[in-house]
């Protein structure tokens, strides 16, 4: 059976998690879930309520590390993990730096605020968090762009998940049009050298009700 | 070089690490990093500026999950993690709760408020955080009771980077008396196995000014 996939388009975990399955060309069935509704069977899916939730090899996948993780285990090929330990550390630094940090900083305060709350029916957008987000992406450009000053790709010569870790921030961002792209020249051009994969051309089309795309979203010459 | 930990001892992060180190046997100096503070060589060392920050083999490890799983790798015994691909997402799936959902939706939301905002000068606590955090523990430890019903750990038959995780959590939110032992004895035995091993003891020593630990903290019989 092949592989079965619980996301919401804009969901940066999801994304990431569906940039590595395809890297890896591994097909997947979507399955679009109002992970808000709290539905009874995908509460026993994942206790939690969120997504992702991967089904695949008769497993029930959840937490998206995790799932990253087993995917690299279990299909090396192409592989998005150098083998040393301390390369290893460097590229999971990097996730977390971009899962929790970035993604607390900023994708929460900006799309959080703007897109979720909507799509929930949470209510209105704090303006101060949206504030907040829109003050310190620029920290974390800047510290993307003092790595991509030492490497090709964030966690080193390779690229990794690391990277797809932060495209899947970033994509997210771009899809309402948070992303300064002026900022930086190098963090500017690796997205457009990661926006160009095969692997992100179903992101590129994702479409959200009530909420279109930046005009240049889905642009590779953006 | 001993390895050097930059550290709070409230930080369940920290503290996963702690344990991480002292059951591998692996002798550290501890040093208590205001980081607060934003101290300029710290920075250095996470531009975050948030501890845990181990300096070990010549490099300098940031992010709890990178430093447990650069542990792991780097000094394999006792085993931490499964060798089994779908074990390890298992695990992984479950440092990934407690270190991501328990902590926001409880230790931040209870010692957060009550502890760091004092500690760092950041205010009062909001008493509707706190109260959310008090509701919401019980969910986490009704799940853990679910799990530990059908695994004498939390993660299967062997003790692991899972329930260090969990502990870690539990032990800090212990300290201020927040934890309702008498909720469900599956949970509190298997917390009292775990706060008997020596790898513990360093934990339960831990003192911060201005807060006085619950009488039954250091208790292994409590």
């Amino acid at each position: 059976m092949m592989p079965q996939l619980y996301h919401v388009p804009l969901s940066p975990y999801c994304r990431k998690v569906r940039l590595t399955l395809a890297e890896k060309k591994l097909e997947v069935d979507l399955v679009e879930e109002r992970y808000w509704e709290r539905d009874a069977d995908f509460l026993r899916r994942n206790p939690l309520g969120k997504v992702p939730v991967l089904k695949i090899d008769g497993l029930i996948l959840s937490e998206s590390a995790a799932i990253c993780e087993y995917l690299e285990e279990v299909y090396p090929t192409p592989s998005l993990m150098p083998r040393e330990p301390k390369d290893r550390a460097e590229i999971r630094r990097l996730i977390g730096w971009f899962d929790d940090a970035f993604y607390h900083e900023v994708t929460l305060m900006i799309l959080g605020e703007r897109v979720n709350k909507k799509l929930t029916g949470e209510g209105y957008p704090d303006s101060r968090n949206v504030k907040s987000g829109v003050q310190r992406v620029k920290f974390h450009l800047d510290y993307m762009t003092h790595l991509l000053d030492h490497r090709r790709w964030l966690g080193g010569d390779e690229m990794s998940l690391a990277d797809f870790a932060a495209a899947a921030q970033l994509s997210c961002l771009d899809y309402t049009s948070d992303v300064d792209w002026d900022r930086s020249a190098v963090v500017k051009d690796w997205y457009a050298k990661i926006k160009s994969r095969p692997a992100f051309r179903a992101l590129l089309a994702d479409q959200v009700s009530g909420f279109l795309p930046a005009p240049h979203y889905a642009d590779l010459d953006f």
